[in-house]
């Protein structure tokens, strides 16, 4: 039986994952590739030790496994954008195929890689990159191939969507809910990357540049997180019909594409309604297969190492030739501006609970073009709530009619937008 | 650029929308396999004619295709257990790969032409045969390969979920709403196939042999329909916090199978319960990945055709040699018996609405080690309808008690008896 040297970049809690799932899943392995796949190297840091790990297999420089003609597929988990690009380019210009979950890597320096991987023919795979065991990377480039997607929804981001959930069913403000996910675990102690999008934007770059055989980097896709969202919002959210989610959008508008991580109003009784607690989903529509949806846990050691080794059998039963096997991003499309997107929005402002306050809103709506859909108004003492829903209108007409609107004297502080996705037109 | 012949089989809806996206996607799939994937000959009967199809590539002989040296990849969509047996395994033993949507066939005759494929080295690709669209095969297949998958639950039939979400809507009864079902094209005139089951067993049949990489035919799938869920039921599914769905239910229990289908309850946020319409979905349990869920559209001929051309770019793509790649089922399971599943349970039935009818229940579900989670009785004049949800309990105990408490005189019929399926463990 032919062989298959795996090098191993890092042992920590998904490497040491990887070597167990090496190790029980033999069998199964073997019998789906007809090839006998094996540990050959793990690179460490010296000193490194772990109960699950022979030292014999230990390495501490990465040349010993670059170097190494048994090493077909080099397993990248080290993380960063520094020594990961460095080994990762190295190891695909050496002709080794290269299996990695590196998100912000692949979403920032995706090309250079893509490029040594088409030079020399070896395949990099990074299904664990997005949304953890989904096989969403594979669906999109293999079994959808030739389907056209033209939006994708992603709730790729397994904290915001636990805050968000527990913001719902308590009806608690942001700061305390996310206190307790800290404390259970659920939130990293600095939780920077996950509330502000940031790192949504890379798995968004990412599912794009896939879904529309296009690139897109971190760089192009802006970011809303839901640090502003209040227990007010959430409110209205559920009273309204819709759940609050931390959504990625990519839309591909008249053959240009829009790609974004916001916070978006979803009815309750969409699919991505339903993805609870700390779980991803990814939502594909397009006019070929009519809508899709993956879902799954998007974190987790045992999940992602499962992935990696669904990544491995791919590179192994992977016939060479195909161009889309190396660099699915064969196209060059343009960015569509965000200004002319058209979109649905819920407004929540403070006004002065005075007779003439909607008179005075309503004819800047009117000279806008942006029509009301639903209108509501309470009184609280002094001030009042007004929450709008908007008909689908173009960003910039809903972004110039509020600022007009926030200058007004009667409206107390600037307006919360929220966008609302995933309705059915009308 | 290497050509790939298609030979195509029938050219009805699916045959002639995968002969449009052959057309029409030729880019994407020579830039997806770095191949020239062309339709080379259509089987039709003599005297078939469509506008999409050029009379010069018609045959009607098969000979014509299967001793065609041109043609690489035989693609059956003429549907039954009849000739497109004879057709497929005479591809198969020529060495030409098969790609079919064809799921009766797979699920009653997949051994012969998995043994088929593994002699001459052939591909056997069906992705379009369970859930249209949703690359569940190629993810069960391929990305789960190491997973040990242990459940699958599959809204696997389009028709019997159309008809339980809208008995859920409209409170109405089956026949009714079966009847608008079928004016409005949800349902077949002949509805047979898909309210008894039958049609989500053969599904069944396949997801689990590809999930539990072992055999499991029609015959081993046990079915009930939904033809007996009534207003009542559906009624009482709401205000216990449920849904019913006709679920494929396919479990490894101490590494034995048990595959069914029936209709159960499940909870309303579970991710199934959101699964509304038309529309299938298959969940998948593991202590590997955990959860994950795949939705989509459940028929329709783009869908399908989108899936055949997913398998036919993944033909051509497959590196030969791995075993799974051809014969999935490669373990030799035995089915675990319905009697000893351990399931929950919920019971309806029709009491004589007078004092002592509970005391002569509850002591026969005592023997019988069945024990009671919930109960609601409620009169209507000399009857009143008792409804008792079970604790989980082994099948063989509450069928046992169920028997004798029918028999009892105060018991008016037989007892409506529906599963609770997707419940966390307590």
């Amino acid at each position: 039986v032919e062989r298959v040297g795996i090098g191993l970049l890092g042992y920590g809690t998904i490497g040491s994952g990887v070597g167990k799932l090496l190790r029980d899943c033999a069998d199964d392995i073997r019998l789906a590739t007809g090839k006998d796949v094996y540990l050959r190297k793990v690179l460490e840091l010296p000193g490194f030790t772990h109960p699950d790990l022979d030292p014999a297999l230990m390495v501490t420089d990465f040349r010993e496994i670059v170097d190494d003609p048994q090493i077909d597929i080099v397993v990248e988990l080290i993380g960063g954008v520094g020594a990961a690009l460095e080994f990762e380019r190295a190891a695909l210009l050496a002709g080794k195929h290269v299996v990695t979950a590196n998100k912000q890597l692949i979403a920032q320096h995706g090309a250079e890689l893509f490029d040594a991987a088409a030079g020399s023919g070896a395949r990099l795979r990074f299904e664990a990159s997005c949304a953890g065991a989904i096989p969403v990377i594979k669906a999109l480039r293999e079994s959808l191939a030739a389907a056209q997607v033209d939006t994708i929804y992603g709730i790729v981001n397994g904290t915001t969507n636990y805050v968000l959930h527990a913001m719902t069913e308590t009806g608690a403000q942001y700061d305390e809910v996310l206190k307790q996910a800290q404390e259970l675990g659920y939130a990293e102690a600095d939780p920077t990357e996950d509330v502000t999008g940031k790192d949504a934007a890379a798995k968004m770059a990412i599912l794009s540049s896939i879904g529309f055989h296009s690139r897109t980097t971190l760089a192009d896709v802006q970011h809303e997180g839901i640090t502003s969202i209040t227990a007010a919002d959430i409110h209205h959210a559920t009273s309204l019909g819709y759940v609050i989610k931390l959504l990625g959008v990519a839309k591909l508008i008249d053959g240009r594409m829009n790609v974004r991580v916001y916070p978006a109003f979803v009815p309750q009784d969409h699919p991505l309604a339903s993805v609870a607690g700390a779980y991803n989903a990814v939502f594909l529509e397009s006019d070929t297969f009519d809508k899709i949806m993956l879902y799954g846990p998007g974190a987790g050691s045992v999940p992602t190492a499962s992935a990696i080794i669904g990544d491995i059998v791919s590179v192994v039963n992977t016939a060479p030739g195909g161009y889309v096997q190396n660099c699915t991003c064969y196209k060059h499309l343009e960015f569509f501006p965000n200004d002319d997107v058209v979109a649905s929005f819920y407004v929540r402002m403070q006004v002065a609970d005075q007779p003439g306050v909607l008179a005075q809103i309503t004819p800047i709506l009117g000279e806008e073009q942006v029509s009301i859909r639903s209108v509501w108004q309470s009184g609280r003492g002094d001030t009042a709530e007004l929450v709008l829903v908007l008909h689908p209108t173009r960003e910039a007409a809903v972004k110039a009619s509020l600022e007009r609107i926030a200058a007004l004297d009667c409206v107390q502080g600037p307006p919360a937008v929220v966008r609302v996705e995933g309705e059915e037109p009308r």
